[in-house]
């Protein structure tokens, strides 16, 4: 990493193996009593968010707080941030009041990009747009290598609406640098135009032809606004089509592992039955994701300073 | 305790006396120059708060981080959750960041006793609909005993909308378990229908009857909005008959405390002179407040471990 | 400091010396890798705005956690807090949860200077109607200092809508004590009858004017709503007469400094190159903020145990 993280598509293969190591490192701290290290003691991280988040904020207050950072929260609706040259005055702002990291998430795709080019401070994207979310890909890894060892060669399902997900984004690029083959699966109005192009991905509309011998399943949340978008009919229908049951799971012939970013739709996206079974690895995905974003942080500080 | 706090309702008199002795040792920690000690250093407690809270919120996360624990809050309308197992989901999902403790406000009864069943962290119920609010009992009781040096036998008015204050239930409860007398004074309308055949209580309509031998009168909060309700017909009417003013409070014969769960309404449960005068010890409740909360952090979190 | 920081009004010539000298040293802290000293744990912060704001409210959280302060934000609208007494009631409740230093912001100017008479905490204005906002003077202060060495027979131009400033109103009054000279410049609308009488200002109407020999621009934020007020006839009106771009900074004939308090409106109160040339110092403000109000913080804390 080289002073941010704005993407899965500027990671090589080592960068983002790097990290994964790193986090195993820290999921040790935080399985311990005293889940903290004194490791980023008066640095401080500013939570920029644009958009609402409850789960992502936390997760990185969370990271921030047992690497003993200082943790600024600031929310600010979109709607008072109209002009580009604007959020460069906002992003300015936190690294003048000294803020070491600023996690970023906002509603328009490239921004991250945009601002790291102007600040010093180190910059993660947590969440542009229908782009990218990174932290999302790499702590979805971390818990796949968790179970299956090593990530070369394994089947990777992703089933909703790809089109507008950045976790689907961050990981179809994270996967196709591990050598991971990836099967897109929703209906064709929510599967991106040429996405089938992308080293090691191909494209299903019916989720039984897709599911067959894959590895892992990820379901995306479906965002019911979609609906008014007519991108599909209704929920209902949706539901019948790309549900994740017992059934279907039971189509991939294998101890597949069971995964959602969240929160789930119960009934939509997937069945109680499957989201509280075995083979689900939804809550550790959750659990994962703090230490995950303590690698982050702790590597793109050591960046900083030029040194670990 | 045992890994919960849910309600008085069920806890025993020795608890509740062991809770109380244990916020004395955290009440001289506060009296220090600095009022912190690193008992709970890497341990995280969520403040979840599915209603809007200003004062409790506080309490807790000054408790959290007098205790050196790491707090995070979340506010979530209770609009975005609709279903018990999506509230299920939210309260694992904290769980998986590893939260220690969950401090949970929500505006339906038997919301936290529900979680608690179903997580290994420990659930601090902050608030549940009418049912009960354990905290506020305990530093209630915190205050009397402070100022009457024992509690048993004591006389306790409690006055204004019984029927709709989780406040009234936990003292009610609280006060029967240690041998106080309880006397509820409120219109008809307010008082729950059949609340007099619980140990200690007795109901009265008019504040002039019910406030004769009073060692302690406690107001409660009017919700304006109840009136609506067409439980009162006015808010000006409510206050003339229930407002405790110097008048009244002699009544009493003898050098009663006069207490409130605050914010005050300040001429319509309580006069100003009252409310200001030497009898008052509603900041003390306030500052009290900190310090039991304090004891039933510590309290979980050695049941946490197995050991204090 | 007399235990609170209400305005630049109630300071003396050398109060405001001692708090930019020590300021000085707060940056030395600011400039370290761990930017956090030990100086003040135990003690608490409350941030209790009845205002929204960003900015104001970060800088301060930060300067309380680099002196290792418990923070805890309250952000409370105006409109839940109706009488004066309640407010009353409201800090008093903040001093019992065992609040050190109370940072308070409030629509209505004169709050904070009613509640100090009636409390022990420590109360800092970061901003009161439209009275004043000291601790953005004395940043204001610090950096022209930092650039200009000292500050005596400066002369110093501020441009825009003094009449609703809070900013403008602690400058002039700071400015005033230390024997700088101050050129208000804004339409008649926009300037308060009668201030051209307060030591050391002077009015002017036409920025052309007023900027001759101006060794500091201070240029004010324009509240868009103002213009439904009809105190100036639209924004790009406004923007066309007190604008400060590089023709009119040239009109000082010296090196001048260029300020703002923030966030900045470029192309209505400043141009792009103005604020992005090499005479801007407003991200320096921003910066010296923290140290500023690390300063305050720690002056009112040493008074209140009665000596540092």
């Amino acid at each position: 990493m080289n002073g941010d993280l704005l993407g899965i598509k500027e990671l090589g293969r080592e960068d983002i193996l790097h990290i994964l190591d790193t986090a195993s490192g820290f999921k040790d701290v935080l399985a311990r009593d005293i889940k903290k290290v004194p490791t980023l003691r008066g640095k401080t991280m500013v939570n920029l968010f644009f958009e609402p988040s409850t789960r992502t904020r936390m997760s990185f207050e969370l990271a921030g707080k047992r690497l003993s950072m200082d943790v600024i929260n600031v929310s600010i609706p979109t709607s008072s941030v109209v002009k580009g040259e604007t959020l460069l005055d906002t992003i300015h702002t936190m690294e003048a009041y000294g803020a070491d990291i600023v996690v970023i998430r906002h509603g328009s795709s490239g921004v991250p990009h945009l601002l790291a080019e102007n600040v010093d401070a180190s910059l993660i994207n947590a969440g542009d747009g229908f782009n990218e979310h990174p932290t999302q890909a790499l702590l979805d890894l971390f818990t796949i290598r968790q179970h299956k060892g090593s990530l070369e060669g394994l089947e990777v399902a992703i089933v909703g609406d790809i089109a507008h997900s950045r976790v689907a984004r961050s990981n179809v690029y994270a996967m196709g640098k591990l050598g991971m083959n990836v099967r897109l699966i929703g209906p064709p109005t929510l599967i991106p135009a040429g996405i089938e192009t992308l080293p090691g991905v191909r494209v299903f509309h019916r989720i039984e032809e897709g599911l067959a011998g894959a590895d892992v399943v990820m379901q995306l949340r479906l965002q019911h606004e979609r609906q008014k978008g007519g991108f599909f009919p209704s929920v209902s229908e949706f539901a019948k089509l790309y549900i994740l049951n017992s059934k279907r799971l039971a189509l991939t012939g294998k101890d597949s592992m069971v995964m959602h970013p969240g929160p789930i739709n119960r009934g939509v996206e997937i069945s109680s039955a499957v989201a509280d079974g075995g083979r689900s690895v939804i809550l550790e995905q959750v659990n994962n994701g703090v230490a995950v974003r303590m690698a982050v942080l702790f590597l793109l500080s050591a960046g900083q300073s030029g040194e670990s």
